[in-house]
């Protein structure tokens, strides 16, 4: 019933474009996953864009087929998945605005549904991270450049792009010891940047270490670190190298290329993932579109994870 | 019922972009007026991208507003507006393509709404216009640079986007004598181009011409000489001047402003307009989107057009 | 003291970018007219990236020349002139940024020098008319494609890049009757948009109505109705067609061309006006510069009105 | 023999790009123009880039046409024309470049073949000038923003793109009474800019003249000024406004449009034209193509023009 | 005779652009490889625009040397190679192009003169297989991001730019046994979409293998397995990554670099390669021109394979 | 005192661009360190652009961080350092150009001043050389695609972008046997153009052998290698691949990634670096801004080895 439109009878830019050409749906509809957007760029602190980023992921997304080769599912049919548009927001207001994302989120929970969000800038993780209101605090894998742990940004500012993390662990919407922090470019941040995360145990793979390590070890590292968790995972799109992702409000060269991206993505089938988001694209900066195709693609990745993880556990659970 | 999303409520660029922010709908519904897109452009003998053309100018779309100021309708309130999506029409295959768009048209001719389409190459309108399958033959304005009544182009080929209206014109679909072409640019046809047409009776006003008679006095006489006349509208962007519509395939110096354009269609409410249609938009070359815009706004006036001119029809009709 | 660095010894593109490559100084420097930016966008309700116009209206203003040929004023040797930075804004906190600016007007006019300013979104426009404090409404001659005298936005959003003016006028900052809108689009402005404004006694000319009248009785109009009073003009970039300026966040069709907007300018020499802005150019959308090159030009006519202005008065009260 | 390939055997973009897909010859052929390139910009003082012009209006000029709608010739069927190549320059080397230019035109006047060169900058004008060693100075007709009179740059830099016509006038290659100017930016010239034109009796009509004159009559003008005179026909595409030609290396605002420049052009034609070009196209900054097209329009009005001119000739011989 | 143009006495972006700088010719001349465009991409089912490749990459080809410093061949002196200039072909008319296409080759393989065909789509490559009329069938080495055996397209196409070698090997033009596929995206592929290969003996080196393998040992494979093979090179430049590769209709994240691509090409040398083609460059999404520059670059490394390889044969024959 | 602007406290798109934010000075600053600009390209023999490299890096160098993480070093607190502004030019001069770089860099030498350049093309690092005249020639570390030691250019060009290090070998201001090329595509260069290399003893590693010894070896004998020695660092951002920095005159696919690229120069931290500079960054061609990023990333990376290098240096003379 939510099959995307096949694109041997229509072409992939034909149509109106939703998410990976999935139908439109509403948080009543008996779905296992929704993805929406969040077009939504008002706690971003340096170039702005984010906010059209959902209209050109959708776009991009057309690519996605009906089986993932590699992982061997066919994501469309092992779950109900349907576009749910985008979230309400307000450009000039941000507390509304995440109030907004949050509530959806709280919708689709109360109905099992997965969220799959596409920012929009990265504080929309909060509100989402906050929808769950879990019992416990979550563990979260987060991919980036830049830690987004600060405390406060232009001196008094709690809340933008470069704060959501902490905020959530200090409301106890995350567990800092289930937390993983990969693609951190370790040559942008001083040690107080970093303080916080020691501090609090959050594990930090950056840039560097991942190369020492290599993708396998570190894939296979995450997941044996997050074993038996509940996770959410946050893909920052400034995580991939300018050359693979020059779309985004706040580049960094030196980070990974899409397909090292996806092989950790493709790694976390073990886990057992509530939900998750891509942010940060920025398609005013992204003049050959390859930003949002990379986005798509690891959004279609993510996607394919959820579905094993849920299989795995309708399989255990027998 | 069919109305569009409220830029007040949500920014222009949420959401999953439809025509005007309209709801998606099919034939069935109980519209006056169906939007469509034809994502091909298989007829093009220049520079391809307008099969691209549907999805840029959904997104342009987005700023039409719920009045248009001077005509003072309210489009989306006075006639029941939707978009149909998108054609199905295949990239490798000409003929069923174009009997496709046949079929839709005579699909929404039974029940009785009026075609606006969004091209798509100017071989689309070949097909909508025979779509109509009138006793009579109809009356036809084109915007154009170009008079598309090539015999053949390539030797043999009888169907390309240069050849469409002198194959409606052959097969009796459109009347020569109720034909006015509007844009021709005189400095790059030949007399050998321009021969058909005068042979057939059709009104060629060049931009030489344009510009001698001044936009409101060409306005009038397109009126008086289509008074009474059912007619069929057809804009090519490449009417523009390369400055306001850089992003066609075929761009020709010279050409009208934007307003021009306006103000010619805008001239239009006093006719029966059955549909009409804005082809060649190529997103590839319109670097800074001014193009797709260009054509959505033309979109919205050739659809304020229409609807004023129905509601003329109902008053006279009482 | 305060001169532009020479072409003729230094190439335009040469050297650390100041408006009109002036040096920098700050407010308590003997200047007569302080050029700022306001890299500031957080009042835009559609695409944003407006706060980036500020840096690129710096480097298409090395374009400006010593002398005006037209008017025959060499603003630099008749006015000491310098850039005086950017004010610090804060990317999320809108009060705290619409303060910033207030003050930075407020300290240049304690120090009687006339602020010339850079947007930044039209919001922006507010907190400078609010730093003239001055005893009486001021008068204001406003440049745009649309009012920008909205009530709300967004259900309840008084302050957003739509409703300055309204804000203005009903605090008391600018009299209504002292107000006039030059280049407003009739088409896209419903009945209800253009209340306030009839009901206050802003005179609003359309561009339907510029066509009308034409460049030369407007600026004529404008000069009359405006004589003796006190102005501030503000000048929205989207005022220009998108032809001549496609890098703004709400392009509209059917604008004026660059050469008219600044023949309109030119003819304000004969008022006092007290500042001026430009504002909205969004330089992610101005894929070709010629947004910025286009602001940066109407930016130094109206620094040569301003000064010419002072001149008259000087030679008046001898 | 000399035939452009023709477009309804091979599409525009196909084929190796010569001038009006014209055959590659050189000066050896029977030919009565030769169209060639030179890409240099040595001469330039602000944006490089004109050195690529000759490949992008070689790509554009395949859009031109085998007749001349309003003027009704066929240019290629009343003259033999063909692309000569490029003429070699050294980049780093100013002199043996300007010699090279010289040489090659005085190659082409010895075989009485009329020279059509696409630049590079407007330095590149002065040596085709050198090239034609007429006994008496030449008429000169100058589209152009600038008035490239200057005496130096940088101080004492004689041979530069802002220099070109006050060395041809110094060494009585040129006639500055039968010299005209038009387009000149008013506003962007000081006095001192204008007062060796003044001073030598050069006709300059600048954009604000060329208004309030129209077109129409401006070109009756200068086809009356320049009766009987042999002249040189040169235009910098900066004569145009950067909406219609932004790939420039110093754009200017409050150009003309482009079909006001083929319409001034157009008026040529009972001139005795030896030879003329179109230079300062810089494809860098030409993001929608546009530029190159106009360039390539123009160059083509210009040829028509120059074949126009021969015919006149000639049947006035018999 | 058939030597480049030296970038020693004429810049790289100088003159005519032709493949390599070389002169042009027909397939009448003392050639040992033609190098020609196939300007048609009407197999295209996604994104259009490789019509527009040879165009781009003939210009981007003149950073070719004289020498490949790896190889330590100087192909233009080893052996005679032209520009054949373009295929003709119809954008309205399959049948007529692939017609077209196929009497070239034969043309060519009548005279000994290899094939070297830079597309237009990688339907392309089938009338060039077919062109060949070899007695057995000849070996392939296809470089893709898809494997383009599809069966059919849109319900019942059977040529499409996904069915290329499905219909060679059906037609016995060529064999499977002796196929490689190299670059395949297993991600993006089904067990269905790789059933034909399988069936058929293909060997098919995804990207997730060809990271397992190293680059070294592939190449060696490739080598040993089609050692003695007479074989056709086919370059789909989609097998790069966007990132090294943003401009083609279909593009895939996950790919070669341009160096690994080139590494494995440079390994074919030991092979009797026939003919071979660089296809799916499209120009309009190539902001940045990196993908012609890549295609030209890979043409290269192919026209070299092809000479030492001749080179080799003729030791090996003495 | 010579402290970047905070981005806490200002987005890093505000303000008047410095490199790193840095105040503006002059050479009789008490500075340890002093970047600058050249913008100048007259020695380019291929695509130009690179004059307007200094201006884009400035506002990319925004980006730059107060730590750098890795080295943990904080170059603004170690260090003196501040922006000299661009030296002056003359586009249309190459010896006066010259000599003015070279004067800026002896009054450098003269204040113990240590250059860091921005160019501008990389006959730019000619005069910089120049400028040390030290007793005896220094050693050079140059990244590079080119190995720029050309005798001439254009027959008889000693000065151009390809021949500055033969020159400066010749005079003795380079010793070639203390001179290592990284980075050289193996592929481009023929014989011919390594001789001169391997006669003088330049150490020449190539891309094909950084490969091969990877890239912490190839660090690791780089400091090896230069012990002891006073060395200049030239960064030519051709050294890249056309992926990660695109915006270049001469790209040349097959080379490094920004993050080899940054580890190789932060190996030199052990090296007494006497100044150095980035050149060749072509920002007309940089369609995505990923090439300025580069540049001013690995400007940074330069500049803090130089630090680094000059605190060990006072540590070890203590």
């Amino acid at each position: 019933m939510f099959e995307p439109i096949d694109s041997d009878f229509s072409t992939r830019y034909s149509g109106i474009p939703t998410f990976f050409r999935l139908p439109v749906a509403n948080e009543n509809a008996a779905i296992d996953v929704g993805v929406f957007g969040i077009p939504w760029d008002g706690g971003v602190t340096d170039r702005p864009g984010a906010c059209l980023g959902p209209r050109h992921v959708r776009v991009a997304s057309a690519y996605a087929r009906q089986e993932h080769g590699v992982l061997g599912v066919r994501p469309f049919e092992a779950c109900a998945i349907a576009d749910l548009g985008d979230v309400f927001v307000n450009p000039v207001n941000r507390d509304a605005s995440l109030l907004s994302v949050r509530q959806k989120v709280e919708a689709l929970r109360a109905k099992r549904i997965a969220p799959l969000a596409v920012g929009g800038d990265h504080l929309c993780t909060l509100p989402i991270l906050e929808g769950f209101r879990k019992e416990a605090p979550i563990g979260l894998i987060q991919f980036d450049a830049h830690v987004d742990t600060w405390d406060v940004d232009f001196a008094n500012e709690r809340l933008t792009h470069g704060t959501p993390f902490r905020r959530a662990i200090e409301s106890g919407f995350v567990d800092p010891k289930r937390m993983i922090q990969i693609g951190i470019r370790e040559m942008i941040h001083s040690r107080a940047d970093l303080a916080f995360g020691r501090a609090n145990g959050i594990t930090c793979i950056t840039v560097e270490e991942l190369r020492r390590r290599g993708i396998q070890d570190t894939a296979h590292f995450i997941g044996e670190t997050m074993r038996g968790a509940e996770v959410y995972v946050s893909i920052d799109i400034d995580v991939l190298d300018p050359a693979f992702a020059p779309g985004t409000g706040t580049p960094e060269v030196g980070g990974l290329t899409t397909m090292e991206l996806m092989q950790l993505v493709r790694g976390l089938t073990t886990l057992r993932i509530l939900g998750g988001d891509v942010v940060e694209v920025s398609p005013p900066f992204d003049s050959s579109g390859i930003t949002a195709l990379a986005a798509a693609t690891v959004l279609y990745e993510l996607l394919c994870a959820i579905v094993v993880g849920r299989s795995n556990e309708i399989v255990q659970n027998r």
